[in-house]
């Protein structure tokens, strides 16, 4: 059977882990961007895991090593900052191809480590294994302070749905690449993770949070499974940059679809109390409002010119 | 350039991580088993990581998905129990191939739980993505009273060596399924790391310890690297089993050539004073004394009928 029939990754892990246990010290483990674990006393350890592959994640004609490394980095950090943490130590793995040059590995780590320094990351080991072709996986530990711990399952009734910055930018990125038109593709080449002390700032005021891996659609469902509510996006509000307009418009799409069923734009969607906004506005502004929490009854949709539409689910690897 | 050389994967490592700081909270980074962090008072934190890639570590035609996923924990474990830990969280990245059942992935978990139940293990999370062909990376962290962690470098001249169980089980059966010959092969198949309870005893006696990943003389020449020493190891001592010396024989080889060079035994390799060989026997027994730490100026060296002969490295992805 193949596991699409199953309905891909997602039900693969349900329905591997149905009935196991996941132990002591284990706050929350399968299902969110990081697991978490008691720590110090006031404090949670936060772990996440990303592997990127040679052809599903990145081409090598499209990347420079310098840029799979940075990104590397980058998917793993905003998983730790998506759960209002600070990541600290990262180990990684590496399967090379028989061609692989000590250049390339230069530039590949000279990658990895100027996102490392950006964030605070220090790598401390690893393994080095060879293959066909280029696969490699980051560890990346983190911590943070317990009332600052932020789950996909925090969302409450009439909270209103957030994202910073703005979206649909790598999968323009990508459009452009895969067509090979020039045009602005670093949003895809070289996402940026928000940094842990922007995250620790929205963290203060957010009831959930998740970071832009699949697309806001993908995202906003997450957090509605996990926290048995419902939502109402509002297509207009939906934050598109002007490179992701142009881009859109040059191929004849449209630039909302990117956003919604793209991903890897690596911004945080975080719900909050509507009276919660003016506070978060001083602390941090770098953000729209992009729908609001319901009940579980409403369901999860898109208002678009006044029709309310199904949110299709993002990307899935086996679908 | 080619990786090959500049010396291998051991020589990338250097290379790129030359002049980097591990950060405040390491007690030891890049170089050993496991990065090992402070974590509560009395413990430190443990963690590794191991990459398994199809054709490389695995061929599909040998190996039952149940056998690649009790391995993939195993040799994970085993990193950990060399530093005198005990395991306890896991994290799997997977590249999977279109071609991937639903069955495959169930005895793959099958395998990977039964050897984490056996450790005491929980899987918390991971990634799931798609590739060519099959690449499995696990991330695996423990934990270890302060007291009881041993490194590479804790050797001291004068020492005795020692191995646990008994080596080159696994090169003998790599060697019969790469001829095709029926014969012993679980070795090979599913390796069985030492538990936790059986390494902290030793733990209790050794200074330095390592397991047996590349071949006892790749583990004796890091012991001897790492604390600055030279070693002797007695030709004749070194333990092999009777399937060992079976297929050695079956095949025209030197079955101590495997133990030396082949590696994926999984035994502990640790060294301790003569004076605590007594105290460690009432413990745990199932170990054999192969040799003695040396000053660094007397070199590494096999000794075989009365002759001094220079240890070759063991096994490296890149030579």
């Amino acid at each position: 059977m193949k596991i699409s029939e199953i309905g891909g990754e997602f039900s693969l892990i349900d329905r591997v882990t149905r009935g196991k246990t996941a132990g002591k010290q284990v706050i929350k483990g399968i299902g969110d961007d990081c697991a978490v674990l008691e720590y110090t006393g006031d404090t949670y350890q936060l772990i996440t895991t990303d592997m990127m592959v040679e052809g599903d994640h990145f081409m090598l004609d499209w990347y420079s090593p310098f840029q799979i490394g940075m990104k590397l980095m980058e998917v793993n950090v905003s998983d730790i900052v998506s759960m209002g943490g600070t990541p600290a130590h990262a180990f990684i793995s590496m399967c090379l191809p028989d061609t692989v040059t000590v250049e390339f590995m230069d530039d590949f780590y000279k990658g990895l480590y100027s996102s490392a320094e950006t964030h605070g990351v220090h790598l401390l080991g690893g393994d080095t294994t060879h293959g066909r072709n280029y696969v490699f996986n980051l560890t990346l530990l983190g911590r943070v302070p317990k009332e600052l711990l932020r789950l996909r399952s925090g969302a409450e009734n009439g909270d209103l749905i957030c994202v910073t910055g703005s979206l649909g930018g790598s999968t323009a990125g990508l459009k452009l690449l895969q067509r090979g038109i020039t045009g602005y593709t670093a949003d895809h080449l070289e996402p940026k993770s928000r940094t842990a002390v922007e995250a620790a700032k929205i963290a203060l005021f957010a009831h959930a949070m998740i970071d832009v891996s699949d697309g806001l659609a993908s995202e906003v469902t997450h957090i509605c499974n996990e926290s048995d509510c419902g939502a109402c996006m509002d297509y207009n509000t939906i934050p598109l940059s002007a490179h992701t307009r142009e881009t859109a418009q040059l191929l004849g799409e449209d630039p909302h679809e990117f956003a919604l069923y793209g991903g890897e734009d690596f911004e945080l969607v975080f719900t909050l109390q509507e009276g919660d906004l003016p506070g978060l506005k001083k602390k941090f502004s770098d953000f729209t409002v992009v729908g609001r929490i319901l009940e579980r009854e409403s369901g999860v949709y898109l208002l678009k010119d006044g029709q309310k539409l199904p949110l299709k689910s993002g990307y899935n690897h086996f679908k």
